[in-house]
């Protein structure tokens, strides 16, 4: 399950990069077109990148000096992943942290993800 | 999201039930038709509710005295959820654990379950 791995490094990456359009061309090569995402934070699901694109946006403005990180491998079989997260403040310290799981499409792009907090 | 808690322990019960016809009838009011469920150790996911239950028939049958409980409280949103669960042998002991994701669809009815194992 390497490539489920390294799919979920570049989405953290991407996460990562405080540049909007740097993050949305990252976002591109990993993220398809359709992808669904939903936390238990939100309202209303968001059902394709740019909506996703935006979320992260809004959150890096307020948050710009926080990252978020693996905090356990990333596990994947039959196109399915989960792996835990934590997002740091600038310290280092933990803000809050979760659990993602979510799916691979055949092209190899994540087109679900599903946030839960520990 | 007391409603999902409800379907879950449902299903955990009927996964705790050892007779197969009494499992399946069971089964047949919380995992739709199509319930898709895979899990690490499986080659193929199993793509109905008569394979799942074939499955946990099988499983019983080697393993008649162990139990599978809920390890964790489910959490839901959005027709997603997650709860952690162990299966445990007669004595108590853990045999393994692990975490169950998945979906519940319009009716209200378990429609995809995946499995990982801490």
């Amino acid at each position: 399950m390497s490539n489920i791995q390294q799919i979920i490094d570049r989405y953290l990456a991407a996460w990562n990069t405080l540049d909007p359009e740097q993050r949305s061309t990252a976002m591109q090569a990993i993220v398809a077109d359709n992808c669904y995402y939903a936390d238990a934070h939100l309202p209303d699901a968001l059902t394709s990148r740019e909506a996703h694109d935006r979320f992260i946006t809004q959150f890096r403005t307020k948050f710009p000096d926080f990252s978020l990180q693996l905090d356990s491998p990333t596990q994947g079989h039959h196109g399915y992943y989960r792996f835990g997260w934590q997002l740091l403040k600038v310290d280092g310290s933990v803000f809050t942290k979760g659990m993602y799981f979510g799916e691979i499409n055949d092209e190899g792009k994540i087109c679900k993800i599903i946030g839960f907090i520990d």
